[in-house]
């Protein structure tokens, strides 16, 4: 038998990423809708295990859709990795009379949910909150595409310098694991080379690529390097070799760092919090739970947290060609 | 047997949109990495009938993948509608040695396509070009994802003085005969109320909505209104019907107009049109003809022309029931 | 003697500015600073009349300083044109103990506060609030700059559109009484005519600039228009008025609008706001009264409020002259 | 007696800034206001000594006044650090019939300019182009206030992150010598201390003033570090220090870069380079030279270029007050 959920809380855990406070407004919105009292569980799973819960209406989410960050600010627990924190969390839900919880982050806030699922059969679901978009079971999660355009912009100015003085400019964007960041916004900024995690390009070819486009009348250069790139040196370190490799290059380093998880949401991460946020609740209402919402085709799917967390977001390997032929 | 394709022409046609640019260069360079000559035809159709062409290298289009508008200039070209207009348009392309081309534009521009190459078996391939992604075949068009920003950008601000001065703001935004831009940034954008061509409201049971979300709390609303709404009344209309029809309320009109056409491509167009380009050559080399390159599901796809032009992009209702859902 | 100032009001009134909220932050910081408390005034003079008084400290006005609007609502208020307003307004303060106010606004506002000053000997400060810039006695008001940058990010938008179709646009941007934000965003747009409130270009003029330009090989062009221009006539009779007399033309019209009214303030206004929050309570702290503060030559200078209300901003005839260069 | 210019050269030296293009513009175009011929100078003196010259008329600067960088393009030249470089600029300068030069740059270029200016006694004339503002003789140099803004919005995006983590940012801005960016984004960003070249905090009261900050009920914290701040140290080392000294603190290190040297120039920046372009040349026209154009409380004027170089641009110490005022 169905048992009726009242009560819902939701977190944000793990890295902030533009996005997250429009699906919290959505995730409290749709409760609202369907008459759910809705709890706000501020600093992640941290704040779960001290009970630092709120009760949140409709008017409590009021102008957020357009903010960057999280109102719920995020943190990574190490207390609930550990039975002991996830049992005194459970007290604190149970006290609480909460039924379920929402989850936005990555996988790791995933991997704790399920844990949580798993020891407590307690009701959970998961919104995917990140801008490294690594996430397998949606093609998009929350923040990457305002982050790809905050990138954009970025690369853009970097490129007015560039190309007013013949430099050559390395760009460190984020992207651990996988490379859809420096990918999309290598393209997008029209950079010479992109190195990423999934690809050995190779220091040789690197220097080889440059002076090709050197030779070929390009006077200024951007080379996007993915924290994770495969070759495995600092953005300084590359820098290094080509200033020793290459005669007649002015080489700089760029370091966008912090700056690319913050900023206003963009309409499309916007809309998809809220498709996202009505997804989950109506998920848990009907009964499901242990899910990963996601966008597949631009329709809302679930994928199992289990799933969700072992599989792996891949590169589309087309864009590889593409920013190939584009930088003839 | 396949002819060889050796040399392309490639023109923008109808409104002008972001990504237009990243379109043509992405045309251009890889004509150049296959070893095609490239032509631009400048002012659409109407460059072609009168031989306005220019010959095109990878140097040609240096720095123009950030830019809005389009370097090779627009037009609506009522001679391209005459067989006479299209005779003569042929016989430039031959002068000029000129085996295809493509066209970057929107419905009206395909279907000029399509005739033409009925009436003269002439390579032809088209990209989609318009803010108001509403052409079948493809879940983006050329510059809609810019215009959504641009649009959630403006409303944000008109947010502001609304909220100031608890006042009801009539938006209308771009989308004659699709209510995408409308339904999207509705969302985004917190509006009260989406008008869109697909769905009639109906003027009483917007008043009501009004009415409740006023007595909910809210002190400031936002209505965004489609250019094609049902209703059938201009802003002003609906201004002045609530003007009359409900008390306490100080209504203003905001009609976003040509802006919305403006401003450099998000991340998202700047990628989307530089494999489109891509697609677009290398369809015409390997001997296809009369197609539209669209994107579906994060794939490159052709279409024919004649489904794209007769088809209609529909909007997803799941996005109309999340507006009311975050209107709670 | 010098009464000691225990309690401080702070109201925005009038139209809203890009900035306001930076310096409600401010005029509280100063009062925590100085030990004063600090009271926000909500809706401008209407609160003030209702008592609608909210007590304020620092933490009261955190994460506020990049928001456009204004926290504390605006209105104009008919009832404290009033006498009996006036002296409802000044037994609301009395009872809650507030010894002087801050109002920030444009001169309506610098009027309400003087009359009040006189009627009742009340402590009154005013810090220029207005996008218009129209204030005599400080170089720069609050929002000013920040309307600056969003009325040219618009018209940079919409020279892409004009320019891929050789088109003309008359683009009215806001500005009743004085021409500031026109001139200025028209030579940062690049326009070819500026129609001002202080100067009568004549509509055979504008006709004869626009032949002129066009012949010298322009094919687009922007003709910014100010809302209270002194031809006196809408940009919509404008556009009938060319499209009757010039040939070849394709004009349109665009109407920014109360978005110029928002978005987050630019650092200018953010740090202007700051200093003159500041300025405001120290003057009142140190017996000063019925001054509106200024920045003059980037000094901090307090002129009288009938000063200030009777005087008015001059724009600057060279920038006339490096228009008419500029459009060679 | 005054000699009659007929041609005017127009270079842009040392790091760019957003709004050299604007002042290119300005100056090509006061020129064919004049009916003199302009000369475009490439890659600064570098160009200079290799004749790298090209004719502009007012098409030639069509478009640029809204783009970030540089399309002259600009250099350091060490060669013209050398008589034997500059007799060959001057050489290269004669026979182009040149005869006067206006130069866009920083005191480095003016300096170059002065000692030509003494040795041939050839005219010339400065503008001011520097994101540092550090130039004596003018309130604002070219890219200064674009400058401030961009690294605004950066430190927006940085608190949106800082306040979702409860995380101390050590955020470097440029300005090596003068500490106005750093003053004037500190003061926006709502910093809680900002480290300038002209002031020495010291290491101890930093970390006692984060401490306050942090009692006071603050959950995260921006520094803002000038690149030649008087403490010396790296932000890098800044963050070692605190890590080791502060307990409670998730301290992370943002290096803006070159970043702050591109984008399209605000309208601030825009205006006054078409001010200044107009002043250089219609300066060298009456006879003038050996002068750098400033603005000075709204009014354009020329300072002798050995006083533009001695002297030094002084911070405001009113902003350190208003500074420690907000951080309260």
């Amino acid at each position: 038998m169905l048992q009726t959920i009242k009560k819902i809380g939701v977190l944000t855990s793990g890295g902030d990423a533009p996005g997250m406070n429009a699906a919290i407004r959505s995730v409290v919105r749709t409760c609202a809708f369907h008459d759910i009292k809705c709890y706000g569980i501020y600093r992640g799973y941290e704040g779960m295990i001290e009970g630092d819960f709120v009760e949140m209406d409709a008017r409590s989410v009021k102008g957020i859709i357009n903010k960057g960050g999280t109102m719920l600010k995020s943190a990574r627990s190490t207390k609930f990795r550990t039975k002991e924190g996830r049992i005194k969390a459970h007290e604190q839900l149970l006290k609480a009379g909460i039924d379920a919880f929402v989850v936005i982050g990555g996988d790791g806030s995933f991997t704790g949910a399920m844990i949580f699922n798993q020891e407590f059969n307690f009701p959970v679901m998961g919104i995917p909150g990140t801008i490294d978009n690594d996430i397998y079971g949606t093609s998009h999660t929350l923040g990457y595409d305002t982050a790809l355009n905050t990138v954009v912009d970025a690369i853009d100015k970097i490129r007015d310098t560039a190309s007013s003085h013949n430099r050559l400019f390395f760009v460190e964007v984020m992207g651990r694991d996988v490379g859809h960041i420096a990918l999309n916004v290598g393209i997008a900024g029209g950079a010479e080379e992109i190195l990423i995690p999934e690809e050995d390009l190779g220091l040789d070819r690197l220097v080889e690529s440059l002076r090709r486009s050197k030779k070929s009348g390009k006077s200024s250069s951007i080379v996007v390097v993915a924290e994770g790139d495969k070759i495995g040196k600092s953005v300084f370190e590359l820098k290094d070799y080509v200033d020793q490799n290459m005669e007649d290059y002015d080489v700089r380093v760029s370091v966008l760092g912090h700056m690319q998880r913050g900023g206003s949401p963009s309409c499309f991460d916007r809309v998809l919090a809220s498709r996202m946020g009505v997804k989950a609740i109506e998920s848990l209402i009907t009964g499901k739970s242990n899910y990963m919402v996601g966008i597949k085709n631009d329709v809302m799917e679930l994928t199992p947290f289990d799933q969700a967390v072992k599989g792996k977001s891949k590169i589309n390997m087309e864009l590889l060609r593409v920013s190939d032929i584009m930088t003839i």
